[in-house]
């Protein structure tokens, strides 16, 4: 589907349904899914989507994700109180990436900063150059 | 050595070298790698490193993607004459994920469009919303 229509003009569009059947999800069923801070633009953290996890969030306007690690769906926010308010979600042109713009609820990350990309890089170090804006231990106190 | 320094204050050192041996490479030895247009904020599009495609970004200021379809490294802008210039490389909590900020020539999709993510989502359809800014064709003729 993404392929034979990348040509079509602004307004094509083609059912949720046909969408999802067609995205590239890997072995395990996910596609990397890209936050973004709504009107600040910040990339706060990238997480994985499911299917279910798409249409959680499509239909309840409330970023859910698909944990890895506890192999279930994670409803941004249900443990830190750090919810996501979705805006806008996309999918690139193969495919195999959503993006959705939302609007973050204090920190993204769950060290307290307000993003997860905090390591910057040159050619010799990585160097941490943000602080969190809520101690992680009171982030997960509740 | 992500997990164990989460807590260290802003200015906090590792090298690269530890870095790059503690990411958390797929099966195929890949992390994602979101780009970013630097000054305006864009997510542009998503695509997949290794060590080498790291390395070889940090060094020569050019972003460098691996291609999982080519199964080589892809030195953005090596066919399309669009490339990306480095302006930022960090990791994100967990070490497994890149986001690079770019100053990116042009239409970062192959499509021509400006960046990957075009089509848009509601609970019902998906709908192309953004146009090429140069024609695919052009792109690819060199």
């Amino acid at each position: 589907m993404f392929k034979q229509n990348e040509h079509q003009p602004e307004g094509f569009q083609a059912s949720l349904k046909e969408t999802l059947d067609n995205l590239k999800y890997n072995a395990e069923g996910l596609v990397p899914a890209i936050a973004q801070q709504h009107d600040t633009g910040e990339v706060l953290m990238m997480a994985w989507m499911n299917r279910e996890a798409i249409e959680e969030t499509l239909n309840t306007g409330r970023v859910c994700y698909f944990s890895r690690s506890r192999n279930t769906l994670w409803r941004k926010g249900e443990s830190s109180g750090q919810v996501q308010l979705l805006k806008e979600l996309r999918f690139d042109c193969d495919g195999d990436t959503v993006l959705v713009s939302v609007d973050q609820t204090g920190p993204a990350c769950h060290t307290g900063r307000r993003d997860c990309f905090y390591w910057k890089a040159d050619a010799n170090n990585v160097t941490i150059d943000k602080t969190p804006i809520i101690d992680p231990k009171e982030l997960y106190k509740k």
